[in-house]
């Protein structure tokens, strides 16, 4: 939405277009050099932030709405995201919502149920727009999340859990590393994700076992005496492993 | 809904009291000595299987939602329902429903979300009753689904995915094998849901490291020279791991 005619028609009569009582938030998470981020929003006219989010068309299938949502919030596009829970339990998610802002009996003022989406993507590659209802964006350090508006810190700590076991079944990397990259910094990208330590020895053998990552036979030169050996994501293995599943332990 | 006013009602007047256009629908796994079988409801007046599922109440929390149309729907009780996805994209639910028992322009004709959700029990033990809505319940093989309803067997075939994975992450099996039982038991239960074969020496000293199962010190008497040691479960691990998650390869 561009203009405030378009957010005053839509507060008014989006429920005629849009399935009410159910939204879609989006758990963005960026990685970049050995840090993991996620996407907050602070709206205008709410004092805090929030995962962006959104709602689905009356005739639209549910994952080409999570598409447009966040491309629309935030003009991030091709991202691949991942449906993870549906959120219906909390005080927050169980009464009416009280924004101020709204007319009284709004559509938007009713109880909403949320669908999960989370995405990984490299944050220093992408520019994040403000729309007309967002004051700001932010990439904020996951271990330094505020206090976030509704139950959104409850579905952030539910995204992390599913990403973390998403690891274990789904290639990562393609889109967060470069085409050609060293083994320290693939294995630096899981241990970010995971908040842990990976074997150093382990980890490579069974990235190589997979088929998922080669040899280039290429160097990087950092100095006189180092240059580690660079690796590629066998894509053929990568698209097939991302529709079949993997069982990867580490 | 035990009489016809209670249904004719609900059809009349259950928007007032439910959540439109999202509904919840259970995937309930049942196994027993080595068959996994899925419950299947006949609905009067459509012809046709269908998962067993409900709407959600208005001001209802969704978890509770989901066990209590379990419980009205096949009076199964006490059940460890999981959610796992939720379906919106398939023409079937991007449209409007077309039954033709029910009056024009009623809202469950509307295009209605569903909140997968899925449970495993040992079906010798649990009887399922019929209500009016439901002309039968049947336990069906998971090798021998038929063709469902709406879009019932893409979600069963998610469920089942989603069931497998979790496998790795989740302990499994009280309420499924008995107080006390043998190694080959716990195999053949993984084995049934996983549909494969695993190795017979790794398998269970994996769940041993885990701490999940322990020696009984006590044998099952077969026949004269064979008496299979027994083992059971250390509920601590088995309720902590339920809490923090596992990773378990096999």
């Amino acid at each position: 939405m561009k203009t405030k005619k378009e957010v005053d028609d839509f507060i008014q009569h989006g429920h005629k277009t849009h399935l009410p009582q159910i939204c879609i938030d989006c758990a963005i998470f960026g990685y970049h050099n050995q840090q993991l981020k996620v996407l907050l929003a602070k709206w205008k006219g709410l004092d805090g932030y929030s995962l962006p989010g959104g709602f689905v068309g009356r005739m639209e299938p549910l994952s080409s709405a999570a598409n447009r949502i966040l491309k629309e919030r935030t003009a991030l596009d091709n991202v691949f995201l991942q449906q993870f829970y549906t959120f219906g339990d909390s005080q927050f998610r169980s009464q009416k919502h009280k924004y101020s802002l709204l007319p009284k009996d709004n559509w938007l003022s009713e109880r909403t149920l949320s669908i999960g989406y989370y995405a990984l993507v490299n944050f220093s590659r992408v520019t994040v727009e403000e729309d007309i209802l967002t004051e700001q964006y932010v990439w904020e350090d996951i271990k330094k999340i505020p206090r976030l508006l509704f139950d959104h810190n409850e579905m952030l700590e539910s995204a992390l859990r599913h990403i973390k076991i998403n690891l274990h079944h789904q290639p990562i990397g393609i889109n967060l590393l470069e085409n050609k990259f060293t083994l320290p910094e693939i294995q630096s990208l899981y241990e970010t994700i995971l908040g842990k330590k990976l074997d150093r020895r382990n980890f490579p053998k069974k990235l190589m076992s997979l088929g998922l990552i080669k040899d280039t036979r290429t160097v990087r030169s950092i100095g006189q005496h180092r240059s580690p050996k660079l690796y590629s994501f066998d894509k053929r293995k990568y698209n097939q492993y991302i529709k079949e599943g993997i069982v990867l332990t580490f």
